[in-house]
């Protein structure tokens, strides 16, 4: 006998803990879940992927996820057109966007360079993010790329592209995290903090 | 803005964060994996989980899952066919064949006696059981139900149905886990392994 009585739940658990995080034992469960519900709600279930992956388009302009052309940033009329913020991927718009302490653009470069994952500067949207510059006048750009040499490696990158067009680059500010303690903090964050102390205000 | 880019995103999201354990954080995580994949890779995950809702059946005879009449284990011809082990659901089945300890037949009751849930006897695959003890010729039933008040409930309901029919019925040991320390068992259990002690064999 097999693992399973049945090879189309084998199928459903190998499809299902092929999803990252999602062991066997998992999988089963949830494949089970599924199973106890209606005919309706699974093809509800499965619909929703297939759709989203048939379906979904990248914003032309800053390749965000969106269901049209541009996506609801850019084509918002109370957002501050002059100011970009540069990304790794779609999570991170979200993760800016949950702040409530954004109000400008976004650009997803889709990735960072990454020469040991074989991602190169034309594996990124950094040629679209250059282009966007000049004509929509954009003041400053803000990186808010990873922490990482690959972060860095293409902050740089972007850097001595955008030398030249005039624009204001910044990054966001790492530091002690707030509500975490001192001796928590790992010696690079603490030290960054410290190098890139801030005036104290009442 | 809404918290996701797409409503395809949002829909997506929602679907798999009603799996069980599956929070939003993990759902987005997962659904931007499957937008990762091909559409044809995502097409396979979503159809073997519609095909298995729509095609699965169940054996006939034991109510497990099944591609076909019978379950592969009704079906075979080396197993031990005067043994039936009761087991509340199709998991239970594959946590017992998984020792390798057990030869014999299954039957699945889809549950337990639950008056809280609404579940009677009449709801489970009790009949069904009972009805196959004289035309199959069974001569033993090991009760494998959760050690609840619902699984001993329902023990001693089906018990009571099997009287009469020369059947003899069992249940699996209960006792302290193999390599548990005694002082991280609970009381319940300690007991019932003290009171329900073997000989012991050298």
């Amino acid at each position: 006998m097999n693992e399973y009585p049945s090879i189309l739940l084998d199928a459903a658990v190998r499809e299902m803990s092929s999803l990252p995080g999602i062991g066997r034992k998992t999988a089963l469960r949830l494949v089970l879940n599924l199973l106890r519900r209606t005919p309706e709600e699974v093809d509800s279930f499965a619909g929703a992927m297939t759709r989203l992956r048939h379906e979904v388009r990248y914003c032309r302009c800053c390749h965000n996820l969106s269901d049209s052309d541009l996506c609801p940033v850019c084509s918002s009329h109370s957002r501050d057109r002059h100011l970009i913020c540069v990304v790794e991927n779609v999570q991170d718009v979200m993760s800016v966007e949950n702040t409530g302490q954004y109000n400008g653009l976004y650009h997803v470069l889709g990735g960072v360079i990454s020469p040991i994952d074989g991602i190169g500067p034309g594996d990124l949207e950094i040629d679209s993010l250059v282009a966007r510059i000049e004509p929509e006048n954009i003041r400053e750009v803000i990186f808010a790329l990873p922490a990482t040499m690959e972060g860095d490696t293409t902050n740089f990158y972007i850097y001595r592209r955008l030398t030249g067009t005039g624009v204001r680059v910044s990054q966001i500010a790492r530091g002690v995290a707030v509500g975490n303690e001192l001796e928590y903090t790992d010696e690079i964050t603490l030290g960054r903090s410290i190098v890139n102390r801030t005036e104290f205000h009442t």
